[in-house]
């Protein structure tokens, strides 16, 4: 009752970081529940904080060998929380109230909205209702699949099928974590768990409005075909897939005379391309990203950075964001003052918080390789820019430091998920709340650049 | 005359690029004469164009030993050529008409003002004229401080008047250049030596305007006092000193128990100060940075990046680029609108075309540091970094690589250099002219970040 009265008087973002931390606080607690875990297993506090917000962020960098450590139990509160982080707390919250036939104030819409980034209050109800079935269904769907075809890998019904279900829930939360100790290595040359892991991990991915306005546009009759899709939907779908293209010819040429030399050119793209796509927010892998020359490995850098669409179970400044920046250099390089899109124009303030948005980004992570550059003595900068561009684009690749960090270096690391996953807009609202203009100066211009 | 014309039919930012490609010719020439060198040196074609390029834009980096390389008309060539790239071509090619009696038009006034940042074009030839005298006048001052006070160091008077003159020279401009062979090293207890070229580096890279507003302070008794300074002047200012202090402190902490452990205060405070202040543009060193641990390099590195006031010898975003970014971070995370600063407004233009300046300026380093990573294949990471935000912010600072770069190396710290000292504004406007609105589309709001 009294944190029910104390949440009343916090603005969206801050209670959105106050759900987000509690979610953490018990995920912490129920992943070290004893019975969680394999006796033997090496286990701390601070190891349990870490795969916690590793879990809640769906990041899936981990300082432990979860496979070695949790057992099924394990296994499966596990998958829970990753749920429960990756469809988003604020979501399944108001799933529950809505269950519980509880009437959904407007504090509580503020709340979901501004988890999600919607910008219209309007319809949210259902909209929680759909994205929630339609991530149920297409986690169902994946885990059907991939738990009959695993017969062919694991001996019994149970393992198969338990492998299946995490693969899936792994996969669609985007979360990177394994329970086969060395991701999808054992997939390398199995181009249909490949091509099944790629599918969930793009819808996942590719974020929630963009699923929703394609299942309206093919089932609902109601609604006009023209101009169907918003701009944010065909400006994330636009620019989801010219990375995942970018990406993939980037790795293919940066390696052809490296990792892929010897190789077939159709296990030479599927390593490519899955690279590609589990790098912008997945996290699984095919292979050891060590294996990697340098250039390729400051490329994923770059794409984990840029990271998932907004409203998704990704992280990083996210691609909005990032085709606006770019957008915005091309037409004003050219001298305009407005930029078109689509046949629409993008807003000025969108502008500004897009570029407010990466330029945080920039300053924070630049801040935590610098510190961990000092803390990290025996890392590499590059494994070191490696992981934080991992944590805060929440992927959870490694070059295999998350177990040697230090304790700053791994406190620095649950930061940067946490920012990741509630998105540097959120993040920055937090010490804030909307003013008022209340006086104002003359205009001036100053020199620039 | 033909190529008067052509100049006529190009815009200011387009015609800035053409005159520093020229003045890189000439220097390449000038530089290459057999009479300038030392029979023995070892000289490329390669070595000549990086040399040239390095001193027009004043950067100061340099694939061969300047006092090994160059006789004492070389070294007066040298000079030449960073007092034209220093104070900036268009000045003195103005100057030139002036003196010439040559009226000045509107087209030549554009390309001056836009290499200088001037945003009124009135009284531009009256500020040239003071901005050269008032550069000559503080060279002069240097040069005879430091030739007289070098004939402590140096057995004739014309070898401690050369060294004077070239110091005076290398840290107005902010060239960087050394005639010694390890640049101020052998200074590095004489804080004198130091002190004179600190002051000297700041007059450079402080902006020209500042130093006007300055002087019409307290000598021209006609302008009011009050409101007397531009918001540019407060703002850069403001910025550079902080930058400094930051800076220090900075290095003083990150390298007190490592490259300060068991010196006095006094020596670790010269150090940090005189390094906090040469890697903002000058590139003088007291020691050498393969010294300082990671964290510090990767701090040298921001600072680089960062750079010197617009209108200035300097490189980089430059620090009102730099300020606006982090004022209008600073506001919009408070939930407001407008930026005020010093009692003023800043323009939305101006907080968008600075945004545009870093964001341009990071993808083009990044991607620098990504095609080295794969051409300089025996350099660490950290070494290319410092490398290109050297060049960038037109710094001269190196890790020691310049030298064993390979071409494809060479040629990007040549781009580099050449669009540090231009300003990514310039850049970006060589692209394209300003473009009239045709056409309007609807506005339409997009989820960000
Ligand atoms: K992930
Ligand atoms: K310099």
């Amino acid at each position: 009752m009294s944190l029910k009265l104390k949440i009343r008087g916090l603005s969206p973002a801050q209670a959105i970081v106050v759900f987000y931390l509690l979610a953490v606080t018990v995920s912490t607690i129920l992943l070290s529940l004893p019975i969680a875990r394999h006796p033997k297993a090496h286990w701390s506090f601070l190891d349990a904080i870490f795969v916690a917000a590793s879990a809640v962020s769906v990041t899936g960098l981990s300082t432990v060998d979860i496979s070695e450590t949790f057992n099924t139990l394990g296994i499966f509160i596990l998958m829970f929380v990753l749920q429960f982080g990756g469809i988003g707390i604020m979501t399944l919250g108001t799933f529950i109230w809505l269950i519980l036939r509880k009437k959904i104030g407007l504090k509580e819409r503020q709340l979901i909205m501004t988890d999600q980034n919607q910008t219209s209050l309007s319809g949210l109800v259902r909209l929680l209702r759909e994205i929630l079935s339609l991530i149920l269904l297409i986690e169902l769907a994946g885990a059907a699949i991939l738990g009959l075809y695993f017969l062919k890998y694991y001996p019994t019904w149970e393992e198969a099928l338990l492998h299946g279900l995490f693969a899936s829930v792994s996969a669609t939360t985007n979360a990177g974590f394994d329970i086969t100790g060395s991701s999808l290595f054992m997939y390398k040359h199995d181009y249909f768990v490949q091509i099944i892991n790629m599918l969930l991990l793009i819808l996942g991915a590719i974020g929630f409005p963009v699923l929703i306005e394609t299942k309206d546009y093919f089932f609902n009759r109601k609604k006009p075909k023209r101009n169907h899709f918003s701009l944010y939907t065909k400006l994330t779908t636009f620019t989801f897939f010219a990375l995942i293209i970018i990406g993939t010819l980037g790795i293919i040429i940066l390696e052809w005379d490296h990792f892929f030399k010897g190789k077939s050119w159709h296990e030479s793209l599927f390593y490519a391309l899955f690279q590609s796509v589990t790098t912008r927010n997945g996290g699984l892998a095919t292979l050891d990203v060590n294996e990697f020359s340098r250039p390729t490995i400051l490329l994923l850098c770059v794409l984990m950075f840029i990271g998932a669409s907004p409203s998704s179970v990704g992280g990083g400044i996210r691609t909005t964001t990032f085709a606006i920046n770019v957008l915005t250099l091309y037409h004003f390089s050219r001298g305009r003052k407005t930029i078109k899109v689509f046949r629409r124009e993008v807003m000025e303030d969108d502008i500004i918080k897009s570029y407010v948005v990466s330029f945080t980004a920039f300053l924070i992570c630049s801040f935590s390789v610098i510190i961990m550059s000092y803390t990290e003595k025996h890392q590499s900068i590059l494994s070191i820019m490696f992981e934080v561009c991992s944590a805060f684009g929440t992927t959870g690749l490694s070059l295999g430091i998350t177990p040697e960090l230090s304790v700053v270096g791994k406190w620095i690391i649950i930061i940067l998920m946490f920012i990741g996953r509630v998105g540097i807009l959120s993040f920055l609202f937090m010490f804030g709340k909307e003013e008022a203009v209340k006086y104002r100066y003359p205009k001036e211009r100053v020199i620039i650049g």
